[in-house]
């Protein structure tokens, strides 16, 4: 079988992800087709097209594809079966407001994009963007599958399917795949088996960036159980589970962390958190394990700066560059991520299932018909169908609804233009748990207006703080 | 029309809200029969019985009870039309240890009886009593109607549903009727027009001591809309609603206080929480209106300290000792509360419209069906059925709703003796937000240990902690 | 209190529900204001608003209103604060088909209005102009109340929540009041006591004319329980409840019935349907009541034939002429309707808590969310909120569900313009129970070519029945 | 990967499935264990037990297993990892009242095993059986999978999980594998392409013997859009699905069925009902299909009768006791049913998408939740999880929710052994559409008294029918 596709890459001037997109798609097998790269930087999608178009020459490319830069939305979505949504809203100066105004009143987020003031702050200048996304596919090319990788990835799910309520749209992350890779470390380090993270079967459900495990199994052996003893040997000093990586990388790595939190809920809640320790850290009240950077210290994990993301920024893109002028060797490889996979579910190669971001339309008994969850979905040809889950713990139950609240009042505020609502999603995050209402409102203006440049167009900041 | 009554009233000894009770069954028409007055304090029940049958003899008497002490529940709730409850599990001592103990730790609760720390606890102690009333009146009196006084009033409403689900059970509480008086005064001030609270109506849901009110009108006028104008004149300053108190008694008197805190949450949320500000404060973080004694201050209410408490209590006791001996005169009059009014509805004699606490089967589209709300209900001929509330805007919707799966876990946790998931509610509890884990933990382990003697029966603490 | 109030009338030519109304506005108090008749038959709006105008000069008048006849329905939406939908779309060309035609495959209607083949069509007919009402009524008077009559009513009133959601609707009827009159005549025969219908409480549900009583009351009196007793006196000659009328009035009046078909459903379903039975039979097999004349005659109710109707309606235009020409007296009197005391209550002088149709929102949780119900409703000053009703056994459920999955779907077909929808839910109807496949569709077309005129604008019967 | 299990076998004497059954055991890879037989005919289960020995000494057999024959429930139940549920309450005596009484009053049932007046009298029959066993799983072999054959399937796996709601249970059917090769064979006349049924994607949800396929799909062919092109050849005539049968088989076969039900019900509802039509028949007014045996044979499928039914037996018992004494050779093959794959599944060997029926948690979010629905599931390792389906078209929904009411209603009167809400349910089945109540009285009183002998422990027949 081979099936040539059209593929709308928004955000195509990716500085990382695109890599690896374009790596496993050069390796798969079967596939042929067009790739239209588009993203207001045109010069990254540029280079990135060059990248792409020189992989036909590698010996050991299997699908090949034609990358092309557009420079409006419209052409990139003319005829396609794909859409691909990665994109970043704002520079880095907007970033660092996002992840590091907040430390002035003792709000410290190890990574600021999801939930929080980071991840209202982003939602604020991501979702207007996706209405005008939404529109267009619906004009343009109703019948794509749309893959989000944006975050706040819920907020942005919601805002494609609020828009446009027959999209074939979910949103796509990584987080549980690292989970699962931890819970094959915990039944090597405990039983001395090794396998795959797709050997395991696991029941995971929630919402991205805080979703949890609720069964997990190796053939007979619950994984679960095994965490007791496993904890024993690395509660204290931490176990980062990335393969090829030090399991103590949480101290020099900034992106790394020790699974302790992870640990410390499971023990708690009596479900597995199934993201990395630096997101969960910001679904829970702020003084559990962001008190302070001690705090985070003694958690082992990192908060990770916008100094050291601007930082690598630019390794990527001279890498880039040189890659693009073939100066550097594109490595070909898969990666871990499963992007292509689901893509050939959906072309009807093999039948998947995995985990994915949707509106819950009873996948999630528990939580509100509408709202985007994370469940196991079945991928089959031209199909996505969530998998009804294992119920939540009432306990972890509690700490995702606050979060899932919370998101769909965001998104209520956004889609309204209605600031005063945003304020209150603002002032009732987990992370602002420790601020007076004075405070966070505070906090709220100044993040407004130090992004105001991408505020402006849809609210009325000096209306609504100077009332 | 006359109807002779059983009443059964559990925690008859009762110091203030029994004397209220006996006044108004007096001096409403048409009534008459028995009631059994049951408590573990004989004495206590002994005074009031005297009291009670001292009433016939008074001249403007129109419904005349024999009152008698009965040693056990069962023949309390023999042949009972009627069961009231209110009680107070524990004495001073589990109450000072509920109110006062978390200030070591920084919270501040200014009545300690609902949630937070002391609501837990009082949950506690409290909920295992309902499953034993509720099994009695399932085999004793399954037709009675149970009229619930007890706070936490939410748990123990849903005890007595889980144990017996055909119970015909309510959950009476003047707080909202407060905070109609609050708006006729708003009327009053700043329309210049007198009436009584039963002469507006209006549409409340939420959850005892944390319901709002939606919608306010008297005739044409809008109540909720003149709020804004009532702010300049009172905002700053404060202002107290109840009839023959000063607006300004919360100076002096710590069961007053001057709704600042109902303003600032309409200001922000758009309904009106309607219940005193002191339960108010204790539904949200307690970084809120409770950070410390002179936020509590500014906010212009109280701290209720149970020093207050048991002073007062000896002056009641004092005074129903001589109201029993005949040497105090007891006063006949109606009060403001509606017992018996929704008693007579429910006996035949009018409809009557008021919010009580039921399960929720539908009147809150909005919350968990089984969760108990708080909403308007028709009362007529043997009936009490909830009426569909208007939604609440989404942000006081998302504070209800923490408090509501908090209550439910509590629930869950007594009633599976799990001292782990009360734990969680615990430390997810809004009071509870400025603590660390250790912290929550700490003092949750510290409050169990200081209440014991009222715990031990059903939960394994030593088990529990020492873990 | 006096409220001046301006009403839009549509439909204002009215034969016969225009006077009740007219009346029972005079003799009420406290109202005054302006009425405008909308009607495509202007004539009779002209003899209606002289009729109205007239009403001023009588002695015993309270109310006084000003009639107009205005010829367009945007000017009769102008400042309107309620809005009186009463229309009946098609002459009695067209009723005639809907009643009559089906008699040629054995199907017998005894109203022929609501459901069954007669129910469908006159859905299709109708449904069109409401989408144009509503529309209307969202664009010149969104905050009016609009008060429908017209049948088939559940559909009717979905059209106007479908089309303008927030629209302030209710549809009015008042089968149950006289099945609260057959308690009364139940209770005055058992236990001789004698009471008006508005002395009893009944709680009711389901869909409009085929609503259940599903507890009912007279002080401590089980009025359901006493049916058995009734029974045995009445059961096989029957009872015709109407205050005036002979209780076996339905041997020679066709709108007339004896209650058995009432009795059967309850000895079978355990509840009461309220509605007369005529509508009753409509909603049931068509082999149980309706299998032939002989049948109908057993079960002593009647079918209203087409000719009687319209030589009805001859006498009461005639009647209506004289009227209008000051040669006949126009009697004021109250009438059993609730129309005007409903209108009051939303005025603000009263609490009312009445039965009327408003789409599900939790009143009945058995049914889908968003159908429309017909349950008790409490009316009280600008605002109709529903009340959360009994449960429907079973077995009655199921018959009510069936008709309203039929409604929802018939309802999708009008509004989509699918008229292979529509044939869906014609065939489904259970006075349909009799017919094949063949004939179902035969007859369905026969009905849509006989009411062509009034569908051609909507759908396109060529396309679909030469298919 | 091999595993040793214990199988439960509750019918263990079967004469036709426990061939299958044994059959795919012993040529599937991996297994051995033991499987208790459990009949109440205890002779039939000898037999199969010295069958099921005999396997492991053919050459091609794979898995052995050790049958044993055990006389008590508890026995088989034991250790049991599995437990297989297939029963026939009653004998050939009861079947014909079943089938063949109603044909008196004119109601054909082409099956007359899972709705319609032989549906209900089964499920009376087999439902008590069903407390009993869901009582001894709950007590010996809580953790076992149990998979349910028996019919009425929807009301046996209602019964397991009302009776034990933790259950592990499914049931399991063929009819819709017999569609998706109806499909198959679609694809190859329309297209010329042979594929075998695993081979394409479909989507089904609705209820045993009523499911609806909504979606299908080979790679990139719509399947459901080439049913328009196979009609043209073979609406008139008819085809016959199955593998190594004539297309025209129902010409001689009383079994099989020329597939005319299933497009003509397409054609009108849009969606494949999906199982043979002899089933589908029953679930629709028997005006449309089963009006008469002509109608029966126009629409080219057969009534099956009791004594064909019969005949049928006596071979099979022959050929098994020749197979018992080994003058028969057993051939091992692997047939197309799928019970030993899904349990393979279970065990962990591989993950599976297929349709089995459970309690509805979210997977049909148009139908009650709790109701028993069929809709596609993922087995993995000790899990079975339904897949949330696409909603049913709202025509096809009607006709399914119908009988789903139906069953609920059924199950209600069986569990609480009150024949008045059994008869309602009797009563309102679609194969009673052409009955009178006096007729569908009369019809269910003479099959409850043709069956008593299986009644009479839970139903006082005469105290209901002589009231």
């Amino acid at each position: 079988m081979e099936k040539e596709i059209k593929i709308a890459y928004i955000g195509g001037g990716s500085k990382q992800w695109a890599r690896i997109f374009m790596s496993d798609l050069a390796v798969t097998e079967g596939l042929s087709g067009e790739i239209d790269l588009y993203d207001i930087d045109i010069e990254a999608a540029n280079r990135n097209a060059k990248i792409g178009n020189s992989l036909k020459n590698y010996t050991n490319v299997k699908s090949k594809f034609d990358y092309k830069v557009v420079s409006n939305l419209e052409d990139a979505l003319k005829d396609a079966s794909f859409v691909i949504i990665s994109i970043l809203p704002g520079t880095f100066k907007e970033m660092r407001s996002d992840v590091h105004t907040p430390e002035k009143y003792g709000i410290f987020q190890s990574v600021g994009d999801t939930v929080g003031p980071g991840g209202i702050l982003r939602a604020m200048r991501t979702v207007p963007m996706y209405e005008v996304f939404a529109k267009a596919i619906k004009k343009i090319c109703p019948n794509a599958w749309v893959l989000n990788f944006t975050n706040p990835m819920s907020i942005c799910t919601k805002a494609l399917y609020d828009v446009f309520p027959e999209i074939k749209a979910f949103g796509c992350c990584h987080e549980v795949f690292h989970t699962q890779e931890f819970l094959t470390r915990v039944l090597e380090e405990t039983k001395g088996i090794k396998v795959k993270r797709n050997e395991i079967y696991t029941d995971a459900c929630g919402i991205n960036h805080f979703t949890w495990i609720t069964e997990a199994k190796f053939q007979d052996i619950d994984l679960l159980s095994l965490i007791k003893d496993f904890e024993k040997k690395y509660y204290d000093t931490g176990f980062y589970e990335r393969e090829g990586a030090a399991i103590d990388a949480f101290k020099t790595d900034c992106f790394a962390y020790g699974n302790k939190v992870k640990m410390d809920l499971f023990n708690k809640y009596g479900a597995l958190a199934a993201a990395g320790d630096r997101h969960l850290a910001e679904f829970v009240s702020n003084r559990w394990y962001l008190k302070d950077k001690q705090t985070v210290k003694d958690w082992l994990f990192n908060l990770t700066t916008v100094d050291y993301r601007e930082k690598q920024q630019t390794i990527l893109v001279e890498e880039t560059k040189l890659m693009a002028e073939g100066k550097k060797k594109f490595e070909l490889k898969e990666s871990t991520e499963e992007a292509v996979d689901l893509m050939k579910a959906i072309l009807g190669f093999k039948n998947i299932v995995s985990n994915v971001n949707m509106p819950n339309m009873g996948q999630m008994p528990q939580m509100p018909i509408g709202s985007i969850v994370e469940t196991n979905c079945v991928f089959s040809h031209d199909q996505v169908k969530p998998v009804v889950s294992k119920p939540l713990p009432t306990g972890a139950l509690n700490l995702v609804l606050r979060n899932t609240l919370n998101i769909d009042l965001t998104y209520e505020g956004i889609k309204e233009r209605d600031l005063n609502k945003l304020y209150l999603a603002f002032a009732n995050q987990p992370l602002c748990d420790s601020l007076t209402m004075d405070e966070s409102k505070e906090l709220f203006k100044e993040m407004c207006y130090n992004t105001r440049e991408y505020l402006d167009d849809y609210f009325d900041l000096d209306k609504y703080f100077n009332n």
